[in-house]
């Protein structure tokens, strides 16, 4: 590495140190920030006696020799940012909170901007339209309301990687401010702060050992509103404003501020939601037919005219028989007509007609943010990673000696995806057993009590359900956390499986049919989720930066009188942790409204609603309530696409089981097929008659819904069903999954215009090259 | 474009003119040939008398005319080409044929070069050792037969892109041959013959039109021997050398001398051949273990024993009944035991891991042939398309004005891909057709005529069968080529559905079941084929060079005393025609080998013993009967690749449906699950009665193989059966597919050794280029 001389010799430099500190104190691009506690009740205990008095002074001392530790390493790391090249001011603040302002100069800049291959601009290009619906709108002569007018919006330039000559005049705003502290943040992830073999390196573990609580580049002003709007500023008033719900996102102006990696979730989150309109509506259409159909559908029309014809069989030994038309009107028809089928083939072909799109607006994005060779970096070791190495040995790469995980790399990185992957099952299989379970017991409920309270344990059962899958949802994430930081698979959970109800009610769903009773969990589920989910990404962020205010206060109520810094201001706020949780939790969405779609075509209504609310809600939470983030960059929305791929072909299976095993479709198709084509006695031929056996214990002969003969023995109609439901199963498989191949294959994954304009931009490059070498 | 006065002026400048000169006569690069036929005959014909003189002469004045054209078409690229640098030697044979020999001086080498960004050497590195079963059979001791130490092995360079500073001292060993040629060709490729506006560019279209005869590298001296051997006689007898045939292939020798297109072709076929071995070995197993347990398998000997017990119904109209007991002794169950249940997933995960491991052997070599990076450049508008072309119209890319074909490279570049698809299903579809067709032919005169005549309608059915593939075979090719070549879909080709025989036979196979039909013709197709097609590739070559020996015949009787020149030893060998047809036939194998395993295990072994023969067979026509090749670089096989990828899914898919409908696994499995483990009475459990209707018809009872009733109707085992044969193929595909899933994920594309040694590489090219900006 190149050492730093120069920049020292250029700051002891007086003339050039009071330009620079004149700069200097315009632009610090970083805070560091630790506080010492001044440990006053600690002596006021030390006079209780004994024992007691002697663990509390070795503790005292072994806390104190932590202290001396980090304080040790603090001022080695401070010392070794100066000797790279770094300007620093030190503030404090009542001698417990201590700020340290950096600042990087032009030749630091200059030297990481080459190592780190940053994009320099040459020249200003006109924006591309890379809105469909706006371009569509536009050709359409529609006004486009979604258009809006965010002023100062940035620049887009042709970029190339920075070159050492390709510096300019203007050293000031040559570099952006994400660039900066990019730059500045690499500093400190490579500086030394004790030993290097140790690998104690990287302002990264020294915050996770607690030399440091804040390590963060300052937001803009926010409150204070000068002549021009900055960039929070116009973020705030133009993206994380709820009057602003039906504009398009200022991407280019989230990008500019929080970076690609960030602009890309937001671009991603609305690209879903525009995509899940036409869902909606369709989901929508379906269920508005299915209520307008279920007046002149024939079965359930005879279940509600059979009035005492159809004696059912009681559903549990204390029980009394029923009569079918109890269960009228006939609501599980909502969920469970030929639209339904219609809406699930639909939804497969538009998960993966969605991702194909998405590819294309992904590729277009990162052209026009540079970002399209950018490989994301070999991470160094993380911090975590590094205290609890077993062994030392040399990286293969590089040959300098590291902390070492055998089998570490690849393991984690195959856990992080599968791990996602098995959490999206689980939740899966944890609505398939809670059907299961569910149904006994609300049958046997519902029964001994009358209709009113099986309504009443349905409803229970299902927000049981729910705080069930939002409890494991906590659970799964800590426990992802575990598994990647231990890079051990170290449990596997499998939900028990429940156990069948034996005998001739085991092929029996409660009584609106199987479907219904999914849909109204899935309802609750879909609806609850959310909103709690909501409310706690509005209401948590709150509750933290309110504490970690409180914490501060004590100091503050000192100096008062003065109005709190920018660095004050910032460290008020809460650190910013990442997108994990966002991505997940549309993610989780997303398999939601694909693999139930058939017991649920309200879901996509609702995902719609609620990413409506999501976007805002995430925008103010970036914009008013994290410390900034370190602008990073990205090409793709990585591992979580590859999840969306696995989820859209998981819910193909399970709405191919689903149509064939819990609707009605495949029997009434066959019923029509086979005697009646207007269904009539349907109803008669879908139910049993109780076995001889049943009867001679004084019972009365009763029907249950089964394909059975009167000794209970399955008929020929029971295989021929379920031989049709197979072929169904297949036939729905191949035809749907071919579909989606020949979508794959037909939509390239990079717009024709764009790979036009990318081979246009090498060619014209390439030209350039040749005539310059001519010249010389 | 530069233009190259300066060389002209260089050649006029008499001293380097008469250096060059000497060179060049040492190393010509490329050859160009042309004949020119004086017209004899046409002048004797002239004599004739009234329309028919006219009109003689009216066509040879249009000939003459066209031969002006070319002519003058030919002198023009002439003189460009010298323009640009080249340098010429005439030589004319008897005025009937001319030879130009070009060669590439210094800066025309080192401009394009750079142009073409090809590799240069920097530092040698030792040889990667890349036989993984040879660092194997080092690990475990085991001498290695197949290594063979071939002479002359090339250097192995570190490589960066050439650059001009890069330049050496030996101008004349600095670039190797392959380098020139294609420096050469892509000189020929872009020089201008007419107008650039009609794209009347490049070598290729004059070939086309005729104005040359030939255009090729010059090969290396075969036949005499030096004290070192040269690269063609290296690959002469260490590669196409039938000795050679345990040997690896000398992979670093080919690419040296045929570059890395056709290198990589052949390191594919000895990948295949290589993995084919563990695929004829357990298939020989299952098949053997077929035959060892054939005599202890109780249906088998139910049928022997039952003598007259079971009447068969008669097959036609005309045949009488016959005894089940005629079909002794049962061949069928050599195909159609458990064992080929567990062949075909065998198989299924074979062809995906090979595909896999082939992905890491591609890395490999690519990485260690420099090839990584290489992306296929825009090929300009072929010459047979730019004649043709509707439109002119200004390319995007470069802005200059080009022939136009609308949709044209998406449209010809997804066909190319898609009609190979469709070949192969055509084919599969052929084979099906075929069966059923078949059946009811042999069914027919099996009982007309007796036992022995239908064992011969059988196989000369399969002959027909044979030669209907081959014929179908060319006429795909010649379609494909078509196709390719007006970029449009011209034909849709269905194959006609076979009427299926109705009534209560439709459900019969051939006596000996209905697996064993398919295996006679799979056999005498995938060795007759394979046969044909050797003996093809081995005989046409010869007839080829032969007329082309003969054409040139008269020619060379006038210089007999003369030996004959190097450039006119190539002339007399054929053009070489690229990888399509090689990588077809063994594509077409690989297809054959995985869909049809379930029906004829011994398939891999044909295929393995095929390619022993195929490997040398090709070898020795590129090294003796091909004209050299320019070479080329490639990545990967291409679409190939794509191809066999889908086959391997396509196969899984025909297995799951033919063991679930033509094998009696799952009738057997039943029996034994429901009736007896030890299947006594399963064959009388899968015979029906004939129905009374044909009874009544002065008809004795009789048996046929169907699960119907007595009125002819299906039984419930009929649809328990079907129930389970649907569920085994649902169950079938989603267990391997999701295996193969698990495979494609667990397996990277890239060995974890090659991925550590590219990125050690970078990290040392990205030091040295620190350190040399450090000492700027």
């Amino acid at each position: 590495m190149l050492s730093f001389d120069e920049h020292t010799r250029v700051r002891l430099n007086k003339f050039s140190f009071l330009v620079i500190l004149s700069l200097f104190v315009l632009a610090s691009d970083f805070v560091l920030v630790w506080e010492v506690m001044v440990r006053r009740k600690c002596r006021s205990r030390g006079q209780s006696q004994g024992e007691e008095a002697v663990e509390a002074a070795q503790e005292e001392s072994r806390s104190e020799r932590r202290k001396a530790q980090l304080a040790q390493w603090r001022d080695k790391f401070i010392q070794n940012l100066q000797s790279a090249g770094l300007l620093m001011e030190k503030v404090h603040v009542k001698k417990t909170v201590h700020y340290l302002k950096l600042h990087a100069p032009w030749d630091v800049l200059v030297y990481y901007a080459e190592e780190l291959r940053l994009r320099a601009p040459l020249q200003v290009q006109p924006h591309p339209d890379y809105n469909t619906s706006a371009r569509v709108l536009q050709k359409l002569w529609v006004p486009n309301i979604m258009k809006d007018s965010v002023p100062n919006r940035p620049v887009d330039y042709y970029t190339c990687a920075f070159r050492k000559f390709l510096g300019s005049d203007d050293r000031e705003n040559y570099f952006t401010n994400t660039q900066r502290h990019r730059i500045v943040y690499e500093i400190l992830a490579r500086t030394v702060y004790g030993r290097r073999k140790r690998a104690e390196v990287g302002v990264a573990r020294l915050l996770n050992e607690g030399a440091f609580t804040g390590a963060f580049p300052l937001h803009e002003v926010r409150h204070k509103t000068p002549y021009t709007l900055n960039k929070r500023q116009v973020l705030y008033h133009y993206w994380s404003n709820w009057l602003k719900w039906y504009k398009y996102q200022p991407l280019d102006h989230i990008r500019e501020y929080f970076g690609e990696k960030i602009a890309l979730y937001f671009a991603w989150l609305g690209f879903y939601t525009a995509w899940l309109l036409p869902a909606a509506l369709v989901g929508t259409c379906v269920f508005v037919s299915g209520i307008l159909t279920m007046g002149s559908n024939t079965p359930a029309k005879e279940i509600c005219e059979s009035g005492g014809l159809y004696l059912m069989c009681p559903l549990c030994e204390t029980c009394k028989p029923w009569n079918i038309s109890d269960i009228c009107p006939m609501v599980g028809y909502l969920f469970d007509h030929p639209g339904t089928v219609f809406f699930s083939v639909f939804m497969s072909l538009w998960a993966v007609t969605f991702l194909e799109y998405w590819k294309r607006k992904n590729a277009t994005l990162a052209h026009h943010w540079d970002c399209m060779d950018f490989h994301e970096e070999e991470e160094p070791p993380r911090p975590e990673f590094a205290a609890m190495a077993p062994a030392m040995e040399e990286n293969p790469v590089t040959g300098v000696k590291e902390p070492y995980f055998p089998e570490k790399a690849r393991i984690s990185r195959m856990l992080t995806g599968s791990m996602v992957i098995v959490i999206m099952l689980c939740v899966v299989m944890i609505f398939l057993v809670t059907v299961i379970i569910y149904r006994s017991i609300v049958s046997v409920m519902m029964f001994e009590t009358g209709s009113s309270a099986g309504n009443i344990a349905n409803i229970s059962s299902s927000l049981v359900n729910l705080a069930l899958i939002l409890l494991m949802g906590q659970v799964y994430t800590a426990l992802a956390e575990q598994l990647t930081k231990w890079g051990r698979l170290s449990a596997h959970i499998r939900p028990h499986k429940a156990t069948h109800a034996q005998g001739f009610k085991s092929n029996q769903c409660g009584p609106g049919g199987c479907l219904i009773e999914l849909a109204e969990q899935l309802c609750i589920i879909m609806v609850g989720k959310q909103l709690i989910n909501n409310v706690q990404e509005f209401v948590i962020p709150k509750i933290k930066s309110w504490r970690q205010k409180r914490a501060l206060s004590s100091v503050k109520k000192a100096q008062k009188a003065e109005e709190p810094k920018r660095w004050e201001q910032d460290y008020e706020l809460i650190p910013c942790e990442g997108l994990f949780d966002e991505y997940l939790e549309i993610v989780l969405q997303f398999g939601f409204i694909t693999i139930f779609v058939a017991a649920f075509p309200l879901a996509p209504l609702f995902a719609l609603l609620n990413n409506w609310v999501e976007v805002r809600l995430d925008a103010c939470k970036f914009v008013c309530e994290y410390r900034r983030p370190v602008a990073e960059r990205a090409q793709h929305i990585g591992v979580w696409f590859i999840i969306l791929e696995a989820l859209s072909h998981v819910s193909v299976i399970v709405n191919a089981f689903l149509i064939a095993f819990t609707s009605d479709f495949l029997p009434r198709l066959l019923y029509q097929y086979k005697f009646n084509n207007d269904l009539h006695g349907y109803v008669n031929f879908t139910l049993a008659y109780s076995p001889p056996s049943y009867n001679y214990s004084s019972h009365t002969v009763c029907r249950y819904k089964a394909f059975r003969d009167e000794n209970g023995k399955y008929t020929l109609v029971y295989w021929e069903l379920l031989a049709a439901r197979l072929g169904f199963i297949i036939a729905f498989e191949h035809v749907v999954f071919f579909v989606l191949r020949v979508i794959d294959w037909m939509v390239p994954d990079i717009p024709e215009s764009l790979e036009l304009k990318i081979k246009r931009e090498r060619y014209l490059a390439k030209q350039a090259l040749a005539d310059k070498q001519e010249a010389l």
